[in-house]
């Protein structure tokens, strides 16, 4: 069988985390990295060619999947669309709210043209809600939770940075253990925004900033923090350099259900991930569902279908027979 | 649309729980429990019909889905392939090393009478085994993990009733806590047997039985406890129906992977299960692909499948929409 060809759109975190994971996979190859920057201001972490965005469709018969590495705020809105026109593409659109909008405006672009699109890949959406799924389709008596973290929230990152005085600054999310315990227990309790996660931030202060006034002022932010038990650690840019340099995350999610004569028997279903690098994972699930991508197409499949579409088989390297044998 | 009419086929602990989870989901009605004893004898949960197999094949226009529910050592060889000729079958077939052989036999006998069977679903085989699937496919680099209990292994407690002197006897299989920390740290660490798992033994003796040779003869048992740390508690009979009374079970997949540049960043992946009752919840698994075999089977599908060629999105009661806008 021939090598799938990939095509990287965009090269941030996300980008080269794609390109180390091909590496990965003997099945697959990396065709290049396509940037709207000028190419030879990009460098990559393995070596792979960079090209111009703007030189992409030309290499339309060269690449089998296009993977788009943007962000979900304004990149991929505009970008995954546009490239299904000439590509099979994989996002990792994460703006659940507008996942319905996002997915009409890939369908239609790559239905018309023939292609496949799969979106809102990665962990949350992805995996996460593939665990939501099946573990609600079997334990239909129940309640869903959601947990986050410990890991990096690059939003609640950024608006900490915004604030007056901060040089640097990162946030962590952290789920709170006693509530996880609760849920565990089968008792499933209503738990608040506050009762769930903490918000641990690490800052870097411009010289001769007012402390107080920036831990108020992140501890009060609307939308980000208000609703949180936040902490505010201020630490030098050297500790900051050498701790909080990396991008870890990870979560759970927990299915509390009841079963049997009177539903009075409990079964708990938990499914969880840590992660020493949230991109490089999420880089990792986009590139096996690349694999399930250039089979569906092979079959004639066209359209946006998202991971709950997706047969598991389609995924792995193994034929059905070694998959039935090793793994079933 | 109509609902999914569901027959039972076998009436012990896995029946009941088909029985009791086909009243959990609106989609669904029980149309009667099959069974080889007199049905006269049958006492159902919750009032199902009962009905001798002999006259199942006449009731084959009434039946979407036969889930079948017998033992995988004798009943379900035999079974389910003779099931297929007649009915879309669902079986939880849990003998790892004879899937293939299984799989070649249901899959010749359904496809040549027109039916879809499923075979090997609960949660292991089953949920794990997707567990192990995704897993892998998403981290290539790595190693997985299996850990079972704490719960009941049925196999390991007919074992100790067939020993000399005992009354009544339970095994539960624990997995060792520190095993899973070391798994967890992501060092990968090569396991043994015993250094997985611990057997816990509660016996009733016979009176005058020989306490000390009862606990050798369970210890030294060959292919059950003699690669195993083995406790064997004995306990009066009260006590026994008092506490070892349920059938509970579950485990732990955990996946440990490596990712990016030289293969340093660690990735942990883990599903686990905790379950008041086995067969209840291997119930409620067999329930939900019944869902998604009469949707496949409407689209035309024949011959034999397992959890990893099934679609997520065809477990759920909801629509496309619906699952993309609420749980994606």
């Amino acid at each position: 069988m021939n090598k799938v060809r990939i095509g990287i759109a965009g090269y941030g975190n996300l980008g080269r985390g794609v390109e180390l994971a091909v590496a990965q996979n003997d099945d697959m190859e990396l065709v290049g990295v396509f940037t709207r920057r000028d190419p030879a201001s990009v460098k990559t972490a393995a070596g792979a060619k960079v090209y111009s965005m703007d030189d992409a469709a030309s290499m339309a018969d060269d690449i089998d999947v296009m993977i788009i590495c943007g962000g979900s705020a304004t990149d991929l809105p505009k970008q995954t669309p546009e490239l299904a026109k000439i590509f099979n593409v994989i996002d990792s659109f994460d703006t659940h709210a507008r996942i319905p909008e996002h997915f009409a405006n890939v369908d239609k672009a790559a239905k018309e043209s023939g292609h496949l699109a799969f979106i809102s890949l990665g962990w949350d959406p992805g995996l996460f809600s593939l665990n939501r799924l099946y573990a609600e389709s079997i334990l239909p008596n129940g309640k869903t939770y959601t947990f986050w973290g410990k890991g990096v929230s690059q939003g609640h990152s950024d608006a900490i940075r915004r604030v007056e005085g901060v040089k640097r600054g990162i946030q962590y999310t952290v789920p709170i253990e006693s509530a996880m315990e609760a849920v565990r227990s089968g008792s499933q309790p209503d738990l608040t925004t506050r009762q769930k996660h903490l918000r641990e931030c690490w800052v870097v202060a411009e010289e001769g900033a007012d402390l107080a006034k920036i831990e108020e002022s992140i501890k009060n932010m609307k939308n980000y923090f208000d609703e949180y038990d936040t902490t505010v650690n201020f630490i030098s840019e050297e500790e900051f350099d050498a701790v909080h340099n990396k991008m870890p995350h990870g979560g759970f999610v927990m299915r509390s259900g009841m079963t049997g004569d009177g539903e009075k028997t409990h079964q708990m279903i938990e499914y969880s991930l840590k992660l020493e690098s949230n991109p490089e994972f999420t880089a990792s699930v986009l590139i096996c569902y690349a694999r399930a991508l250039a089979r569906l197409k092979a079959e004639g499949a066209t359209g946006c279908k998202t991971a709950f579409d997706i047969a598991p088989a389609y995924l792995s390297p193994l034929s059905a027979e070694e998959l039935r044998s090793k793994m079933l």
